[in-house]
């Protein structure tokens, strides 16, 4: 049995069906991106517009959301082509919670009942434009742990964003030929423009946003009664973890778990179990949670990895 | 309860211990690159070059191999330096089934027990001069099926090896700044050559190869004796598969299930179970497989995405 953590499952609770057959449908895309009643959420530099709000009900401390915009609050930087980046991340389909948080919005104009949400990357002037106008909003930044302050099913929305928003933050050119490239599908497709370019012949994962899954994995000891964790130098002291790492071409999740473990502390480790995921948008992990079982109890810390892992005790 | 296909875990099946740790150790990789025990594995257009042979047992009838090749076999294509990639898969403990193997190789050279493989990528002018020379092999091509005539051993190998070399197959600028990058730690790192480029401050994916995770279920019928298949226009006539998909940036594995079911079929599904995973090296995908309950059962097919969708009994 292991305890729960305060933030499973935290980046997986959305608000928003992704509708991603609407991607390629420029005529509906274009009407809801004019839309009065569609929401965007800002980013710069892969950090979202925030401000300090109370939550629904309005006896609860004040909290960090996201800033909901809408069309004419963003329409002049939506102008701006260079380093200006809009995905569409789905829709919120119209109940009496909605309406409830629209206040004042036109109501009357919904010909689907579906308000479509947005997420705009600006670069750091307009940034810099835009705080200026509206003093008590403010980007969350550095992401972590800032990104941990936002309700539950906003940070699901961050997360598909700030992923996404990834791909076109570091993947600005072709790999496969250098050339420049342009955004598709409602920004989940980076084409290159060069025409005679391979990318182009047949589908390729090089246009498509990466994911990168990473295995997390409570070792169990033999006995049953106790785990392994470690600490990275950057942690705060005191602070021990759950082993990670990335889990390589070519490998299984299982095979990763024992790989990770082996390397890192020199523990061999026998069964391993899949328990449950989360996406980790840092900038786009898909976080793979496991236990595993020892099969051997002796440590031997890799420094390069990590700085120490011990066995915990439950009551540790 | 599911029939397990006779490829399950197919691509998992490795012959090597990774030894990572090695792959920043330059002195070691130089050393193990010439030494005459090490096995190269020679790759054209992520195609291995394989031969017809006979298993283990003599007995069995023959089957494709993957030709194991030694420093002097590939040594004048290794100083080529264009579109030449070499990559470290890993080591093998030296004992007595290797020894078998090894036939009349020389063996009183071992520092270490270890025998190491690298995989070598050549282009296809190269590949036609060596086929010339080498009559009784060939390049495995195209992958599919061809890839699984391979032993089981040979095909985690195989799995390894191309998923990596996909990274450079495809991925030859860097994304960030479109400049050229040159290949680090035994294959497994690609980095910018221009030095002011933000991919080179601090860590990013970017330089890393890529695992495209993949979901692929058994959608089963809520009176529990049926499950739900799909085929698409290319397949050949009756066959039909599970459904599979994508997983996107910011989406669990048991969201990803839901969407592409819903997606391409119209079901609606509930709760979904993992069951296992498999590398699937077309060209480095990790396939993710699940159970997954239906709470509706009418199928509306979308015909952009697949071709039909049906119930089919245990018996069919
Ligand atoms: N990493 C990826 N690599 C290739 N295709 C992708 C990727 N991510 C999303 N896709 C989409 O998945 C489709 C191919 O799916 P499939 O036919 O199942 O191989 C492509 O046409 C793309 O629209
Ligand atoms: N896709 C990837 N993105 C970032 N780092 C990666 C990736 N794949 C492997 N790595 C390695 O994992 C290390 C970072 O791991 P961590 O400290 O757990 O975030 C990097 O220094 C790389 O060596």
């Amino acid at each position: 049995q292991t305890e729960v953590s305060e933030y499973e499952n935290y980046f997986s609770r959305t608000l928003l069906d992704r509708k991603s057959e609407k991607r390629t449908d420029s005529k509906w895309l274009g009407t809801k991106q004019s839309h009065p009643a569609s929401v965007y959420i800002l980013f710069s530099n892969l950090s979202p517009l925030v401000k300090l709000g109370r939550g629904e009900d309005s006896s609860q401390q004040p909290e960090v959301r996201l800033c909901r915009l809408c069309h004419k609050d963003v329409q002049e930087y939506m102008k701006q082509t260079e380093d200006v980046v809009l995905i569409f991340l789905g829709v919120l389909p119209l109940n009496k919670d909605v309406l409830h948080n629209l206040n004042g919005r036109v109501l009357d104009e919904y010909e689907d009942g579906q308000i479509a949400w947005f997420a705009l990357s600006i670069d750091s002037t307009l940034a810099e434009q835009f705080k200026q106008k509206h003093e008590d909003s403010y980007f969350l930044h550095p992401p972590m742990p800032a990104l941990l302050q936002l309700p539950e099913n906003e940070a699901g929305v961050v997360a598909q964003a700030r992923s996404v928003l990834a791909l076109h933050n570091r993947y600005q050119f072709c790999p496969t030929c250098g050339s420049s490239t342009k955004i598709e599908e409602g920004g989940y497709k980076k084409t290159c423009l060069k025409e005679d370019c391979p990318s182009l012949q047949g589908v390729h994962n090089t246009s498509y946003p990466r994911v990168d899954p990473v295995a997390i994995m409570q070792v169990l000891h033999p006995d049953g009664n106790r785990c392994l964790l470690g600490r990275q130098k950057r942690f705060p002291p005191g602070m021990y973890t759950c082993l990670a790492g990335f889990i390589e071409p070519g490998e299984t999740i299982e095979d990763a778990v024992r790989r990770e473990v082996e390397e890192e502390t020199g523990v061999k480790v026998g069964h391993v179990q899949y328990v449950s995921c989360q996406p980790w948008p840092m900038p786009s992990s898909l976080m793979i949670g496991c236990i595993a079982v020892a099969v051997s109890t002796e440590i031997k810390v890799d420094m390069n990895e990590i700085e120490d892992a011990r066995w915990f005790t439950r009551e540790q």
